[in-house]
Order: C-alpha cells, then sequence, then structure tokens
C-alpha cells in the first residue's frame, strides 16, 4: 500500500471558563465568556515521532486566556479573541495559525441600586470565531445562538412536491418556531463589535417577525437580507434554523375543535435549514467559517 | 422467607409539552408548559396480576391535559394543576390521589407592535406542585429553578472547622454565585398565584444582593426569611443552592496580581446547600413536597 | 405574622470526580466514581448569622474523599461511602448526620494482554447512597441506574379505564422498553456488595425478560419480587422506569403494512412508573430512601 | 450597497429515530438507529420568494425513512444511508445533491435463551455519513464516537515549548484518556461495512493501548496509521480527540504521597487534538466530509 500521510490538524484548549470583574467602585461590571483556542502550524513532528519542541501546551493557552484577562480586560469578545490569536501567531514560530472561539453568557443588574450583584440573563449566547494567520490574514465572525422565537401566526406552508411518500397536508395558518444560531463576517475587521452586535440581533427579531412566511428558508433568508440591508460591516451571513414542530393537538375526539389554540411541541425529528447570504462582492472568506 | 408485598407506588405521564395559544384579534397570548402528572390509588392488582380495569391510562392523562386547555385555558399554572388533580380524583374512585407538575417558560413580545411574535426569555423556569386526594385535602407548591445570581463583592468565609483534611484559606471578599432552586408553600389554596410568584421572585433577587454573606446557609436563610417576612400566603419555602465556586486564577507566575479580578468559573464539584425556611404555626406539609 | 424558624437543612460537596489506579506491577486496576457528601447537625447558628464554627468545609470533605482514596483504597462503592460517613459523623461533634453517595462507572480492559488499557463500557450507572448518623444507626441503599432494555414482544395492554379522554387503542402485542432506575436496601450492613450488585442486575435483567407483560407496573413488580425472592440480603427495591414509547409507525398510506416491524421511538412525554417492593418484616427504613 | 444573493444552503429532518425489529419465529433482530437528511438543489425561489414547488417537505423525508425500512430492512446502516441519498436526487429533479447521516446505538442479548429480550449497550455510538449527486459522485465516510479510553500508564508529555505563560511541569508518567471520535473515508463504495468497522474499532483501541504516548498528537497518529496499514478499504480518517485531563491530587498537605494512585477527573477546560491520517494517493474527498 501507499505511503500514509498527515492530513489537516489543529489542537488546542477548548472552553476555559472565564468570569471576569471590574470594581469602579462599589460600581462592579462582569464578564461571563467561555474561550476555546486551535493552534496549526509545524506539527509533523510531534504527530510522528511524540517530538513536542513546536508545542505550546494548551495549559498555556489557557494560562494566557487568564492573563490577558487582566492585563488588557475583557470587553468585546471579537476583539479580546483578535488579541489571542494575534499573540500565538506571533510570539511563536512555529504556530502558523490560531483559531479562537468564544461564547459570552449575559448578565443584568439585579436592580439599579445593588452595584454589584447580578442574575443570569438566559436567553441567546453570544459568540465569535477570529482566525489570524502568519501570512497577516485574519477573519472575524460574530455570531449568537439558542435566540429561540416563534410566530403565533403569518406562516404558511404549502405547495411543495408530493411525492409517493408525502402525507403533511398543506396550511395556510401555521406556528413557525426556531432557535436562530447566526454567525456573520465582517467585511474588514475593526467594526464597533458591540455596537454591531446589539444592531445584527435587532435586523434578525425583526425580520422574523415581519416576514410573512411561505417557507422557514423564507424566512431564513429575509433575515439574512435585513442584516446584510441594514449592517455595512457585515458581507456574509449564515444560519442553522431548526424548525420546532408545533403540531396542532386533535381534539375532535373529544368533542372540542382545536382553532389554532392547543399544541404539542416536539422534540424530534425537527427541519433542519441550513443556509446564507452575502454581498455579490464579499471579499474571499478564507479559513473565516472553519 | 417471609411474604413480600407492594410498596409505595405511583404512575402518570410524565413531561407533557404544552403551548397554548390565545387571540384577541391581532393580539396573540402564549402559554409554554410543560405537565407531568402521576396517580395513586387502588393498584394491587396491576401490579401482581397486569389487571389495568383501575388503571386510566398516561396516554388519556396527556390527552386530559390538551383537552383541558382548549376548555379550560392555561392561565396561572398553578390553578391548571389544580383543576387536572382534581378531575383525575373526582372522576375515577380508583384514583385516591393525583399529583400534578408544571414547569413554565417565559415568552416575550419581540417588540410592542409585533402583535404574535415572540422570543423565549430565558433565565429561570416558574414551577409548581400540586397535590389532591380523595380526603379533600390539597397542596399548592410553587417555585423556580435555574435562576443563577452573582455577588461580586459582600461574601466571606472563614471561622469554620479546621481538621487535618482542610486547606481551604479563609476569605474576606469572595464571589458568590449560585444557580437557585426554590419552592414555596402556600398555607392555603387560592393565592393570586401571578403576583404572588412575582413578589417571591423579587423577595428573593433583593434578599440575594442584600445580605452580606459570611456562607451560603446565611443567605439561604435571610432569602427564605424575606419571603416569609413579607409574602403571608407563604408558609414555608425550601431550596437548593448549588454553590457555583468561582476561583481566583493565580496569576503571580506571570508577574500579575489578581485583585478579585479573574476566575475561573468551576463545574465540578460544587457545594451543594439545601434547607428550608417556615413559620412556626404552618400548618402541617402532608404530601405538600413529595 | 409569627416567628420563622429554620427547617431540615444539609450542606456538602456534590459530584466530587475520584479515579483510582491500584498498580499490581504491570497490571493496574481503575475505579471512576462520583462521590457526594452532605452533612448536616447543630447548623442553626451559621444559617442565622452566619457563624461558621460547626461547619466543615465543602471543600475539606472534598480533600477528604481523595485522602481515603489514597490511605483506604476503593472497592466496593458502599464500604467507601461507610468510611466516609462514619468519619465524618465520629471525627465532628457538630455533625450529627452524613450521607454519602456514590455513582461507579464501569470501565473493561481493551485486551487480556493489555494491563494498563482501559474502555469505559457505557451502558447502568451503579450507585450507592449510605447514611451514618450519631445514634450509631446506618442504612445503606445500592442501586444502578439508565440500565435500558427492550422487550420485542411479550407485552401486553388492554382492559384499562375508558374515560371520555381516552383514545388508546388496547393492544396484545406492543414493544416494552425502560431505563431501569433501582434502589435496593439492605436489611443488615456488611452484604458482600460486589457479589450483592452482580445477583441483583441478573434478577433485573432476567425477570424483565421473563415477564408476560400485561402492564409495565406488573413487570417492575416482578423485577422486585425477583430479587427479593433471590437475595436475602434485601429487604426492600424501589424503581423509577419510564415508559420509553415504541409507536408502531403508520405506513398504510404507502400500501405498506407494518407487523410490528418499524416504530418511531418516542422523547416526551413518556409513561413514568415509580414503586417499590419490600418484606412484610423489613426493619424501618429509618432516613435510608433520602 | 451591492446585490446580496444567496449562499450554500440545505434543508432536511433531523434526528429521526428509528427502531427496527425483524423477526425470525422466536428470534428477533434489533436495529436502533437516528437518521438525518439533508437536500439541496433549485432552492432560489423558496428562499427569495416562498414558492416551494422545488421542496420535498421534511415530513416526506422522513415518511420515506420509515417506508424503507419496512421495505429494504435495516442492516449497515451505510447501505441503507446509500439507498435513501440515492432515492432523493434520483426521483426528485430539483434535488441535486442528498447527504445522509446515520447513528447506531448497539444492543445485545439478555441471555442467549432469551431470544426477544434485549439490554442496550452503551459504550460508542456508531455513525456515516453518506454524499450523493446528481453527477453520480457518492462518498461513504464511517464512524464512531464517545469510545472512551485510557491508559494508566505509558504516557508521558515533556520537551514543549516553555513561553512567559507556562506552567505545566513536565511528566514522564501520566493517565492519558480521551472519548474517540473518528471518522473514516472508503475510498470506493461497496465496502463489507460491518466486518469493516468491527476492524476499524479493533485497530483504534489496539493502537491507542500499543502507543507508548510522548503527547496525544502522536497517539492520534499512530490510530489513523494502524486503520490506514490494516484496512485497504479505508483511505483517509479523521479524529477528534479530546485530552480528559485527570489531574493527580496532592495529597502533601495530609502527610501522604501519591505515586499516580489518587486522579481528579476534570470536565473543563480541556485539551482537544483534532487531526487527520490519509493515503499519499486518496482519491479526491469531494464533499465527503461536510
Amino acid at each position: 500500500m501507499p505511503d500514509v500521510i498527515l492530513g489537516p490538524n489543529r489542537y488546542g484548549k477548548a472552553e476555559t471558563r472565564l468570569v471576569r470583574v471590574v470594581r469602579e467602585g462599589e460600581v462592579h461590571h462582569l464578564k461571563d465568556v467561555t474561550v476555546s483556542s486551535s493552534l496549526s502550524g509545524d506539527m509533523e513532528a510531534v504527530h510522528l515521532t511524540g517530538d513536542n519542541a513546536t508545542v505550546l501546551p494548551t495549559d498555556s493557552q489557557k494560562n494566557t486566556v487568564y492573563a490577558f484577562a487582566k492585563q488588557y480586560g475583557v470587553d468585546q469578545i471579537e476583539d479580546f479573541a483578535l488579541l489571542l490569536a494575534r499573540h500565538f501567531v506571533e510570539s511563536q514560530p512555529p504556530i502558523h495559525h490560531a483559531r479562537v472561539e468564544i461564547e459570552e453568557y449575559a448578565w443584568e443588574r439585579i436592580s439599579g441600586d445593588r452595584p454589584h450583584s447580578f442574575a443570569r440573563k438566559g436567553g441567546e449566547v453570544r459568540t465569535c470565531v477570529v482566525h489570524h494567520d502568519r501570512d497577516g490574514r485574519t477573519t472575524v465572525v460574530s455570531g449568537l445562538k439558542d435566540l429561540v422565537v416563534l410566530n403565533s401566526t403569518g406562516s404558511e406552508f404549502h405547495g411543495y412536491i408530493q411525492d409517493e411518500y408525502t402525507t403533511l397536508p398543506p396550511t395556510t395558518d401555521r406556528v413557525l418556531a426556531t432557535a436562530v444560531a447566526a454567525r456573520w463576517r465582517h467585511g474588514a475587521e475593526g467594526s464597533a463589535y458591540g455596537k454591531s452586535y446589539e444592531e445584527v440581533r435587532r435586523c434578525l427579531l425583526e425580520a422574523f417577525a415581519d416576514t410573512h412566511s411561505l417557507s422557514l428558508q423564507q424566512t431564513l433568508y429575509a433575515m439574512g437580507k435585513r442584516v446584510l440591508d441594514t449592517r455595512g460591516e457585515v458581507c456574509e451571513i449564515r444560519f442553522a434554523m431548526p424548525n420546532k414542530h408545533h403540531f396542532l393537538v386533535d381534539l375532535s375526539p373529544f368533542g372540542l375543535d382545536n382553532d389554532n389554540e392547543v399544541y404539542f411541541a416536539a422534540d424530534r425529528p425537527y427541519g433542519l435549514i441550513e443556509g446564507g447570504v452575502l454581498r455579490e462582492d464579499a471579499p474571499d472568506a478564507a479559513f473565516a467559517w472553519e
């Protein structure tokens, strides 16, 4: 048999849990994030012979996260990810490429006059993935996940293919619910990421609500288009949106009608719609989505 | 060996997922709950011989949840649970006792002018457990879970037992974080459960924030006392509160101090504090907590 | 309003993850367990004023688990739990009662001639809960959970109550599947716990398979009875068994019959059957089940 | 701003739970799988205008899974996935490409003489991903996940980069544990997938055990190389292997040494090693890994 060779590879520390407190006198500020780093580069020797001379330990990557949190603080997650990614590549010649992924969990003050007490908000998680390589290429993808939304009307589904296995009846009024996972690519580095996030999130919610939907694909596209039409800094957006089925319960055996009032919210199986929208002149994505 | 006998038993349908929509013209209202029912009574024959003559199928229990949602609507979960529990006991003589547990997930409107579009709020889950038996005894326990809170200062821990396995250093300033699971028993049926829930939740949050804490037990007790001091309808409250440890990261190897700024949020193990507060003259709890 | 008082309470360290290796020359042995301890006693002061003088920190409890693992090894989990529970009560007068719960995850050798390489087995988790108090009362409950079993025939369900909400058709041949969670109480301390566990597990599996079932309750009872009839050291057993519904898919729209061949395995809702079997002369359970 | 366009997209039914029973007289056979299908093709209209004329509903995809399970049975999951993928593409001209992913959960007989009673094995999950497009290109990737393995000795880690954030001490004897997720690509369609799976699994386990490891990367590569050296039908294999850290507990405060005996098994963060091994002359992967 012919020779075998090493394929694509990367390694790092996943899910470093970091909470950063900033004290402004009595008033405290809180950042709660999970950081994952992945490095690649001159890694043939470590795979073939276990020679670790080019390996920055994952434990050191974790330490760097904590040390940088102290030294530079954690404001927008994209900026913190950029700082880390650049550091790994620039400080270690064998590391050619760094990927840093961050999740942020939102907290809110318990009340305005309780300056160091917080409750976790729940709802969606803010995310980002940053790549940086030794050729100076950098990509920034922002995102969110677990944004669960529902329209109780304004959704239809009909006119689809009828094959021999089709039993679904068409409907002109159904519940449409999904848990939005969206990631959007910035056309250039240096957005005001906090403001950008808030506005993209608002676009997503409003476009979801405003679209009279003939299919979840149509809603997805409308959400992406709204973001691109509104936010110049975003050049591409991608979605994974489960169709969280809400089935109308048949109450006729009990002599009751069900005029879109009582639903069974099913777990599995679920539809899964994946798709993206991008500008015609979007710059090359390089490794942004990996 | 002596004879074996049937011990305590109950059966039912767990986790029926119900979404109820109410349409007021253009404006829709949404309730999203999970209902679990458990029945007991004359169940010796079914266990010993498989004679199902006294068994109301769990499938019928599920159907009842959906039919009642249509017929009576779902407003406060305690009231809906009472309706179901009474129905099972009163309609079926072999059923002597019913337990109904409901969880409610909060949603909010995407915006005021989008009358049928919603986003799930996340954060805590509202709960209740209602018991009703054929002797007319009824207990109502309301609650919440997954209310994650954190004080970034105002918490100390010292003065504890030092045994040969104690290595923990005392501290006068630590992060205190927990995920509150609380259940509170109503002294009598018939509270205005919606208003009561909002007020108990507020008491819990405010007491958590306001208590300068020497131990999580002290905070737990203060939270319970605040509820009982404020809400006359509640006669007892019980908590399970994990101590979600936030460990200060040792940055000294990097020449950095860490003045309560950078924390590692640990998963396991965790402290677990369970305890309750009740009125001296609280009525007998009967089966309320089961 | 009348005075409020402290209710039942306990505290401890939950889910301490311990892996213990024993080296017999080249041949290694592995124990993989999760230990949770809960203590109670003179805890009024800590709740009311935050005075920790009677509090053995949960961190020290964790340390004790690791130190004892070194000093005494970990053989049968019940014996290790007894050791810990006794230690906490006997070494600290303010601690009146200790509860120790252990889960064990099974591993097997990758092969006989690879003496220090293991693969996790999956399947059920072995459990125990031990209580010990300063009056010398001790209870030992062994158990297992996540033992998923299925009979593809030999299960019927009919003859049940038909109320106005009943639509379930009777069946004389269905799939019966459940995830067994069982806990059994030892009549006296000092069983050979390893052998006992293997035999109880065997009884459970065989009784599940051998029972022609008219209801899951009947199967549950038969499983419990088999254990008590066979194992003299066990005086009571309790179960929680979800009815993992396997619904026959209606293939008639496609011109196909479905003679108990093609099933949809549903997640939620599910039936939940809880019940126990005990000897008529079983000793008082005290706090064994808490 | 320039025009926006539709990017890559696909849609389908995720996680259809199928249990298939085959009855050979008294002796039954059981297959327990989860099937996810994803289709793509002429989907511009549905995204831009909600015109569903090219959309085969995800509900019909689910129905097809059940109908095919009846008509053709489910033997090797790769073969069943191929059947489905071909059907979707060949029966619907607007569908240009189908991806079918299947997970299989293993069961074993409770005993040899109980011909229709089964217990779920736990341990690893078998997986496959099959692609087929209208140009006749087909790729088959088999795999497994959640295969948790541990070497209690024979693992070292030293000689790595020491930067200013490195504090990890080198070690010549540590526990090495991981949960193997591996996917391997077949060089051509038509392997005997059942036999192939068993042999690849054996190679993975044996190479894990046999490799004296200087890094998890080295172990990963050795596992991949063993598969390629042994199994001619496999042309590439990819891994994601978390380093499930087992930290030696410091028992010195208690006057105890810890000679690789007592470990804390940590949850997060964890190292994550991803990499692959392939033949130099492996055919183009096309969309195999997507």
